[in-house]
């Protein structure tokens, strides 16, 4: 159902300052950027692999573009830090209204829109053992706009 | 240098009751366990996908097997959640070097034994942007024992 580690959502004060960290620590080189406004952020991903289901494994590097959005709050109360996970799978719905009949709760009623065209939605991380954690359902590849 | 996320490192209390909560609620299936009594845990390691360096990507479960241990104390601090992440590369040594020059504190003056008999060294998170950052070269594989 879910196939591989999407990506791990990291929370930062400056994303500009934060890319330029991991290129230059690491060699880490930005696949792509954009804004959601929806989700209050500016992000920049690096991709660092890719992996066994036909798909890959991200940084995702988020900067809030508010104070009250999610990450904004995360970020005021926590600091620079790992945010989320995310777990890619071929079916967000299917696998959205599994875990969900299992008792854990599903953030959104539909996925949304997340980054590169992906559909996307998140799990309670009360339910997760502490984890916010993320389901996603990358975009077709052939119609992707990268 | 660094070629794939080898592992996201999750802190928890309790961690039979963790690892049933990522096998009834994604089916992830435990593919190793041990006791690591220099870190101070008992943990478990989930195979989430293979990666395109020749490697895998898993979730660490980790419960602290005392109280004054790294992820002890973390844990009495943060609660449950993500306490690390981990990159893989074929060359820790090398890899720990470089970052060491670039002015990034690297934790031990030598890597240690981590998971699965793998050679591993540690980043400050505060040179890290607040990421607990993990390097990673794994064993053998014709010589590791699962």
């Amino acid at each position: 159902m879910l196939t591989r580690i999407d990506h791990i959502g990291i929370a930062c004060f400056d994303l500009d300052k934060t890319v330029e960290f991991y290129r230059a620590t690491y060699g880490f080189e930005v696949f792509h950027t954009e804004v959601n406004e929806e989700q209050g952020v500016r992000e920049a991903m690096l991709k660092i692999n890719e992996t066994s289901d036909g798909g890959a494994s991200y940084l995702q590097l988020l900067e809030p573009t508010r104070e009250d959005s999610a990450v904004g709050k995360w970020l005021a109360k926590n600091g620079e830090g790992v945010h989320h996970i995310a777990f890619g799978t071929a079916d967000v719905d299917g696998a959205a209204g599994d875990i969900r009949s299992k008792g854990v709760r599903v953030l959104y009623d539909e996925p949304r829109i997340g980054s590169m065209g992906s559909r996307i939605t998140f799990l309670h991380p009360k339910d997760c053992h502490g984890v916010l954690t993320e389901l996603v359902t990358s975009a077709d590849p052939t119609s992707a706009e990268h």
